[in-house]
């Protein structure tokens, strides 16, 4: 096939933009273990400023900017809130526990979403022995597992209400917080009065290679140091890497609108699939949908991969599509057809 | 009041009877920590016969034979799995986390029961780096927060097939294992075919004051001693409690059948007043019910407190009662009455 | 052999007298999880008001007590500072490492003694995160590597000065800590105001079959319980046991004099033979020689045992005797007559 | 000042060559969370293949690599041999114990080396609850405390007879590995045979701004990548940095020679200094010293800092100086000049 691979499988894929390499090349770097590397200082004060936070710490990856940020915010024999399906929770290795030492309450939630009732029904008495010492709530937004949904900044608000009367921290994992702000127009100065932590990840929509930043007050920072150190996250002239999430944050932010908009066109297309059983909302980038039970997933993947178009399964009979930076228009109709031609009757057979 | 406090919060509070204190007072003792005390030596080899396992371990707690055990068959960066209420999860401090390092997958039980289906779809896909690695299925029989159900012997048959299947270990927190045992009938020695590891607790319905033993296979309790040490649990005379424990398996196993019957008395009871919304099905001695809305808890326990009587609160509106040793039928007429004379009009007024 | 054995191994071999089994066998008890054991409280509150302190924790152990205390006043990526040879360093399994996730600073000591110049020295800069915080040091007095060694109350308060000037917590291993204060005359009230925490040994010389207390703070206390309770050491009707504590406290303290005495007179006796290279100075009840090299440890123990005499190996070529409860001077006797007469010639042949 | 800083500090400040950035920036990158960079697997079987080990791992930092190894390679309640001033212990934020739950037992070694017989001294007794497990020894060569000596051959093969002989695993921590095999001219495939894992850092004297490499067999480097996962170092498009690496690998290790050759003469100069109290023996490209007690190492840094020369106080009166890829001989002129005109009769007055 001399067509580009079509690779839906998840926003991490992205490879930079010539501009991006360029800023990378260019920029300079120091020690940063001394902190010393301007690059690293100058993005970590970017997103700080942007999301109205003290301070931010650059970290190799996402699941080290959350882990830190509940290890920080927590001690051994404390509970952590989150939905069931919460990426700090499911796909972390159990971090939180690893780490942490720290139990989990585990919320149903509406597509990846809690709600300030659930988050103050869960916390622990305080005075029992018996229980786990309720310290911090995470939310995700959006939500990977929920498919992109949104929080509405009400409900964030209830929530960061019901978390500081019980002097509860609340961590946002913000893998995807930039798609939330764009989708809804949100303001991000606002997270900021509302979170304690913010983890934001510079690898997925915005096209970044590789990297993630902490955000906080100045003394939740300075304690993640120590943390970020001997989880081994201390890295030295990391600015070659930082300055491609610096590029990001400055050229990548507003253009996720088109990763929406091509999102809501896939799943138009797929509810027109006599083989589509279900499509999860889409309200920002990520596309899941349920198979119909005549269809094996592994076919329907296969099918998929022949026409150069690589995607996620996602649980049983669930399939995930993601877009992002390196998926145009004219990859969505070569998409588009691929799912048109699914050979439906030879599958049912 | 001159009558006895009635004490139905739990079948822990259970004081010795005097052929158990002389059977205490006389037992022959050594250190333990050097494994020459013959009674803690002989009550974990009648433990273990009695379950058909090679080897025992006394403990002070239940907890800690639960912790021990989870701890002794798992590595940090595991998962347990096991019920959403289960008391290893719920009312141990968060100690999986904590001594384990491990995960937890919840699964909603019946009454506290989880299936084998449950449990085989809860384990996770082992080459995915983004998971913990499954290692330990916890079985709570009977199940506290689950009102004292029992497990069929079919069930746990079909659960140790799809833990043998796929290299898991299965552990059975027996708190209140032999009411399981009196109330279907069931055989210790096949729970022993079963099960890697159980926890047997001395100090609920079997009326000892303290102490727990762990049974399983020469190879885990070796390792389990070492858990033990670090966890403070290595005594020296500890004969002495152990020896109640020992009176205990030998005398009070079958008389579980007479608190399971005056449980079910209560629940009939309780099923016959306006005030109360709804009474689980109780299978051995533990009666869990629900107030009806207009009916505060604080008020309810306050009466009985006037009359003599003990209960617990177990969650919005729900209550707990527990039949144990020390509750003889005179005392199960004195709650009767108590129930019978709560006054309803004044407080759905 | 008609003639008791004696077990010179350690002073937690004891067995209870009648007296303290009378005084077992009379307790009063209640549920301890629910705080309702008169006999614990009893004895929780005798033991902080002796040494000045607000409030106790009965434990099954001293490695729980000192556990605890550790756990209770670090975080992870602490660091403790304690004697290379400290028991909760050597002998608690490494569980500071385990409980605590804290790295340990570790001093040479003068016999299981360090100072406060040692001591502030070993504390670690404060703003590089390449270090673990400094959080806590622990004494351990009498020192059992050390050979019983007493500190000053000159020395301790030395220490104290240290800990208190960089805010560290300072807790004593007290396993041994009777025999200290009746060596030196100390008042165990000043210890209350040098020490954060105090873990009282209640099962070596003073003879209890089981159990520590850990003194603190009522903060500490607090904290201390959810520990307990998540090691396992949460017992129910414990009061049967406290009781041997509480009489213990009561009536076993000032007799340490005399195996104190008695251990002397073992130590004049050693220096004697041939085959004794060194005897450490003996200031309490330990007695820790070095034997010759000619001299094989196992002939030298095998010896003993023949003649109904129990010792400890306790490194290459050393042995340690323990005088306690058990032994009197009758038992001496036959000990000296029985280190008379080892077969030196054959030895070292 | 128009001229350069000479940054002595660290090897860990050099910035890359302008080829080593073209490298970086023509490197083909994949998402290696999937395992499909190809400049990280090709960086990864490179390493592995120079030590004749069967697998690599690549990740953000040299701590990271070194804790990952520790982790997989012991369980909670084991124990670590290492050099009392073991960077894995000393400098790592006592991350054995956070992150492994590990105890630590330190040797004093001869300027940071260990040997055979220490190492099976130190080993525990197996069956003794009391103890940790004696699971790890790790080596550190160079030894940075040490001052870069470097290990024989013959002691490492020792070593490892002793590691073999008790089943225990040994790791290297090669931070500085490539300068002790330039130096002493042995074979990084020896080392292969003697190793279970071998940390490679690749941003010390090799001058790549990030990372390390982890290397060992490939059972043990599948487990390590769950690990990786769990501290947060699985990076995404991580080709960008792993190419600076490899070109490290393919062209700056030759060159370590000139970085010794600079570091024995700056010993040289160092030893003629009257304000110099002794320089430790130069064997790779550290130089310790020790200043006289009349020169305080505050003014002393000030003096050079005024010269444009960055050095670290390395303890009480100790001095360290790198050499690197970014110091060169008319640097090296400008150092000796600044270090005759120290201003030592000021100082003394």
């Amino acid at each position: 096939m001399s067509e580009p691979i079509i690779d839906l499988r998840s926003d991490t894929v992205t490879r930079p933009t010539p501009a991006m390499l360029e800023a990378m090349f260019r920029a300079p770097v120091g020690d940063d273990v001394y902190e010393e590397d301007p690059t690293v200082r100058e993005l970590e004060a970017t997103a700080a400023a942007q999301f109205g936070l003290e301070a931010g710490l650059f970290c190799p990856s996402g699941t080290m900017t959350n882990q830190i940020a509940i290890k920080a915010q927590t001690e051994p024999l404390a509970e952590v809130i989150c939905e069931q399906t919460a990426h700090v929770y499911l796909w972390e290795v159990g971090g939180i526990a690893f780490h942490s030492g720290a139990s989990t309450a585990l919320l149903p939630g509406d597509r990846g979403r809690i709600s300030a009732a659930q988050v103050e029904a869960a916390i622990r008495p305080v005075h029992n022995v018996h229980y786990p010492d309720t310290r911090l709530v995470c939310l995700e937004n959006t939500s990977n597992r929920g498919g992109g949904s949104c929080y509405s900044l009400e409900s964030i608000q209830q929530i960061a209400e019901v978390t500081r009367r019980h002097s509860l921290s609340l961590h946002l994992d913000g893998a995807r917080v930039y798609n939330a702000l764009v989708a809804t127009g949100q303001s991000a100065q606002e997270y900021g009065e509302y979170f304690d932590s913010i983890s934001v990840c510079l690898s997925k929509g915005l096209g970044a290679p590789v990297g993630s930043v902490l955000l906080g007050s100045k003394a939740l920072i300075q304690k993640s140091k120590r943390i970020r150190k001997v989880m081994g996250g201390g890295m030295r002239q990391a600015g070659y890497i930082a300055a491609a999430g610096l590029y990001a944050l400055q050229n990548n932010v507003a253009r996720l609108a088109d990763d929406h908009r091509r999102a809501q066109q896939l799943s138009t297309v797929l509810q027109n699939q006599p083989y589509v059983a279900e499509v999860l909302p889409v309200e920002t980038n990520l596309v899941i949908f349920r198979l119909a039970n005549e269809m094996p997933p592994k076919a329907f993947l296969e099918h998929l991969e022949e026409q150069g178009i690589r995607a996620s399964s996602f649980g049983p009979q669930m399939i995930r599509f993601v877009t992002h930076l390196d998926i145009d228009d004219a990859m969505l109709t070569r998409v588009e057809a691929a799912l048109a031609s699914v050979p439906v009757a030879a599958v049912s057979a």
